[in-house]
């Protein structure tokens, strides 16, 4: 059976550095900076500071919450058509991508995931959120490279002696796999009674 | 606020052994075998062998595979109104808690994570597949316990003196806790533009 | 077979009274005063008083109605991931489940169901009105205690005796236990051909 | 603002005497019986008696009731492209109207409704299932006329000097005006945030 | 088999000439100009201007382009509940049926169709844009009249002798026709293993 | 903006001629034939003859048709996880490509589109039918070559000098481009209030 390549979905990593803010968490920011015309996620290293009305996570705004970071490994995804539930399932999928791939590239590392959090020795390495736009489900994925100034106890790649950019195109390339792949496993099945 | 439960999905584990043949994959297995009058999961110990028309995966049937283990855990799980994309993404998600379940179970065996299937040292430690019924969607995940008579190289639970039963109670109480939280995670965020 | 209790949606009744202006008609309400993380309808006391641009009804709006009401027991009520069609169908149940507990607390009273309107004698005793977010469907349904202000001929519990709180509870308790024997009934058919 | 009709679904009433056995709840029975070509629902009168394989409801089969009466006013509807949870809410929607249309044709008849169930003095009026096909949900609802031969204290029709032919009529055309303004009341409303 | 007439869309011509600036392309406005309380089409002449927040279309917004055209034929679709790639499926063929029906009406002209763009002799003859409210799927179809003013080479209908009224009252009628034999398409077929 | 190929769905023609039975119009067809793992048509020339059970369209089986014709051009297209209704918009937008990509072909042939229908001259072109399977939509879609034997008006590409393998070609090729630019679209759209 000949095997031919089909992306459901293309990636792409930034150049240039960028601040997250939360504003960014919007339909075609994929599009805008990458020039992607699919569904698709970018990656870019920044540092992070969000609150008041940009915190989408409900949680995090009711108890006035600051997400801050100094350096950041971020990841901004957009799937077009894709209902919320399956995007929020799509995430912790992610979540468990970004532990596989940091145990790869750094071995002995125990990285310990609660849902769509990712933790080391109690320590938190990432922030994640997945919402709606009426378009589309968007997500974005935070990594700390330097976690200076986070309100909680964190860790970031920087101790693992992991670089970001590295990082970043091994998560991107391992989920654009992991997208096709479960788009050949819908279609090779048969339906039962 | 407060903290109230509520169960997206009920899982048990079956006291009595069964022996998984693919016939299991059909809708209301779960309730017959346990009750269930809700989403659900079973798992119960037991040997495997799936040949001819109950390989439901066409791969395994193009090439005229047999899945055969002489002792397996299998999980057997129903979603109802679920599309199978979902599924097919939730499936990888289990994948990726079994593999949790085993690290914590047994420190330091490193589990690596092919799509829906695990390996320890290259050796097959799962078979897993997800399908449709007209009213819900199914998966099988069966992990070897005792992989004798698999027909590629195989390591099972026995190998790393893993319980089967302590094993599955741990793995359905995960999944149930993950589905409950992705439930959450999508009545708590505010849409974006 | 066993018994057990899945909550489909959590209810609260409120113990503080609150103006229905229609801005309370969005995403997040019900959470935000009662602290249901789940789908989840809230009761509560209080004047109604709408119109311009609040009014999502475009029957009302291009008739420049105002929905006026001294006093009601308000509903609303929120499902997320739900089409608005479901949404409506649900709403009409709605109003027969309101029906109905009228007719079991005020014997002898006789209602009637028009859409998601009832009527005492020709009389209206509810307004309605079901509407979509970018993450859910939502309802208000709103019940006279006190009709006094109201455009058209109208009636309210107090005519019939009937405590609002007694009531909203009772309503309340109908609906979680017609939601969650919904979910029970799409869980217990075997399909056809 | 014009007035036009729309029939989002159409009717029947069969003057053929049709035995139910189960095998009539099936794709395309309404069309076969009436002509219809669009969602529809059919009514007519005859013997009910449903057992064994025939059962789609699984707690009747489990148990291993039957479902026994002389003479019943039977609704069969199909509604293509319907989601199964929506079919359900909608199942519950036409046992209110099916109550509505009794009270108002037997003045001073209490009728009691427990999910898609109705009652008469403790004693059971009615059956009802609701399923899918590959293309459609269907439902069942079958009205007692004369109930002799069930298995439960029941009731019919009969007892209350109502004409079968006349109450299905009233039913089916209740029925099609309700979905009808169901689709208009989705058109209707503005979005909220 | 009797033949009686569903219709799925409700069609208007409007008398009173409208420019189109891109504002037209929202919620309710095919209700707002025409009454039509059901999924509908509204066609309209007048001139075409849109530029700069107003181009919903992120090509166009990008390049900084300008719809321009002295004088159209506009037809604005909403159809509520609606995917938005079914949307554009469905545009794609209403494309279709406009160049049919040019063809139709000026015989030996030839129409090229690319995407939902239509060509007379590689001049372009229309504008075309598909996009989604909260509540619905909306296109945009214009047909040149007069294509004065258009940044590319363009030709209209004035150009073939063809009357705007009598051509939109032939699309509309067409586009109907073809919604109605789809519903109807989708309920007359078996279903396959 | 860089310009990347993405396929939705892949084509092949297929080398060998198999009489089209309506047998063929199953889930996992096109992958057998082809070994496409993806959405996928298929081409191939042979005869055709459908009666009795395999005429899934209801119309042809009520009225006894039977499809027969000495030597067709047929296309098997298969799209997982779609709706009814939009393979149904997708098949008439399949039928605009046949009729575009004859024009091209032989120039001064006027084909008349109804439906999914072909007409030259009143002679029938082509036969058409949309159907699912529990895990897709399906179409089959038969292009005379040399139509003996049809029980009516008929006409093939032979009389249009057209060879089919070059027509099927170009057929394919047109409806892999229209597939992919609907994927394209949806995801360049702002949404609108």
């Amino acid at each position: 059976m000949k095997e031919r390549r089909h992306q459901s979905l293309e990636t792409a990593f930034l150049a240039e550095e960028i601040e997250y803010t939360g504003a960014e968490l919007r339909s075609h920011f994929v599009r805008e900076k990458s020039g992607i015309e699919w569904d698709g996620v970018v990656a870019f290293v920044g540092p992070c500071g969000v609150s008041g009305e940009r915190l989408v996570d409900l949680e995090d705004a009711e108890e006035q919450h600051e997400i801050v970071s100094k350096r950041m490994l971020h990841f901004i995804a957009e799937h077009f058509q894709q209902p919320l539930r399956e995007g929020n399932v799509r995430l912790r999928l992610f979540a468990s991508i970004v532990k596989e791939a940091l145990e790869a590239m750094s071995p002995g590392t125990l990285v310990t995931r609660d849902g769509d959090d990712l933790y080391v020795n109690k320590r938190k390495l990432t922030v994640a959120i997945c919402t709606a736009s009426s378009l589309s489900t968007l997500f974005h994925y935070g990594v700390n490279v330097n976690p200076a100034g986070a309100p909680v106890a964190a860790v970031g790649l920087k101790k693992f002696g992991v670089d970001p950019k590295v990082f970043g195109v091994s998560v991107l390339d391992r989920y654009e796999r992991e997208c096709e792949s479960i788009e050949r496993a819908i279609r090779k099945v048969r339906g039962v009674s």
